[in-house]
């Protein structure tokens, strides 16, 4: 019997991940001037977005700081401050984003308020996360908002204490297995992973398997119904 | 009587001012070979990142991605690529400063925590927080860390809440008028300022008084006990 419902943020509710993947191949635009052979702008600024991980955690401002990085080094330097400035408006135009929900998000969210306890647990930046929270128009469905800097097995059984909540009457909703799905089960909760059209190769787990997977958030609450 | 007091992290516990303030110079002396006259990059850098606050939000990454923006503009464009990466790694160094406890601190929160129950309500990047948090070797001492994107009389009145304490039962302990003592009295709560030697421009506040200043959190114990 599921209690609480953990919902993800991020391509779970609302798109992000569409965004990045414009504003990347934006950067390849802004780039392509300064550079003469086919270098893989995108391999680069992931690689230093994993290098900087540690110092900058998650986010769109992280982003941008590893974007004008990668600038630099994949053109020795040769980048204009002209193409900085627009890259630095590409972090501005991610931070700024209107809140797009996904089809079907509203509704689904209405009818597990019905019988559920809800808790919306997204990762990153913390003042993006706010905004994107206020401007998405769910926040009262949720009975708190955990916005954490990363989602690991301590986080959720954070999330389950402080609601009281016994780990297996916890369920958490998602488009990341690594994020959203694995820790869950391993502190004995149940998951259920909602992918979505595109994944950060960060949130990329190979061969798992052992936990639903729904096609949107819509079928969610059929699916909870048809549980013993 | 004070049954839950609030502590500020930034300037009151650990030092944080005193690193934006070496970096502010370190991007001065950066910039002085692009400038041919007596530019306030200071004053520029302040603006700019008043500008963004609206976007950024507060942290040392948003620091740095108004400092790269500041070079630019202040330069016209001239500014090097070499410098910009001399930026960027003075946003790092900023990241990841070792945590420096202000004195006294330990001893004062050991004796605090005695009888009363202690929150870290603390602004800023949630994961460079986190990093202080976790590094100040404090976490233990507090049954909450609340790490907030603004200190206003919301963020006030839902952490009392929270704690099931009614306001004035909670006092708040800063080194910002702004943010740690005025919208805790508006909410009715107790506040008490403990000036840093810096103040970050945006904290400042003009003729601000009513309420009781200490050197230090060392004194804090002593002027509770005197407490009626």
């Amino acid at each position: 019997m599921i209690e609480l419902i953990g919902l993800d943020g991020d391509d779970t509710l609302w798109h992000s991940e569409n965004h990045f993947a414009e504003a990347q191949a934006t950067f390849t635009r802004v780039m392509a001037p300064f550079l003469d052979d086919d270098a893989d702008v995108m391999a680069r600024q992931y690689a230093t977005e994993r290098r900087n991980l540690r110092v900058f955690g998650y986010g769109a401002k992280g982003f941008t700081l590893s974007m004008i990085e990668t600038a630099i080094e994949v053109t020795a330097g040769r980048v204009s401050t002209a193409a900085i400035t627009q890259l630095l408006e590409l972090g501005k135009s991610l931070l700024e984003h209107p809140v797009d929900l996904l089809d079907g998000v509203d509704e689904a969210l209405a009818a597990l308020a019905d019988d559920h306890r809800l808790v919306l647990v997204t990762k990153g930046d913390l003042f993006h996360q706010e905004q994107k929270v206020a401007q998405s128009g769910l926040a009262d469905r949720f009975e708190r908002v955990e916005i954490v800097s990363e989602k690991d097995e301590a986080t959720y059984q954070r999330i389950v204490d402080a609601a009281g909540v016994p780990a297996d009457r916890f369920l958490m909703v998602g488009n990341s297995v690594r994020s959203d799905v694995l820790p869950v089960l391993a502190i004995g909760g149940q998951a259920v992973h909602v992918p979505y059209a595109l994944t950060w190769s960060h949130e990329v787990v190979d061969d798992a398997d052992g936990f639903p997977v729904l096609a949107g958030l819509a079928e969610l609450p059929a699916w909870l119904a048809a549980q013993p």
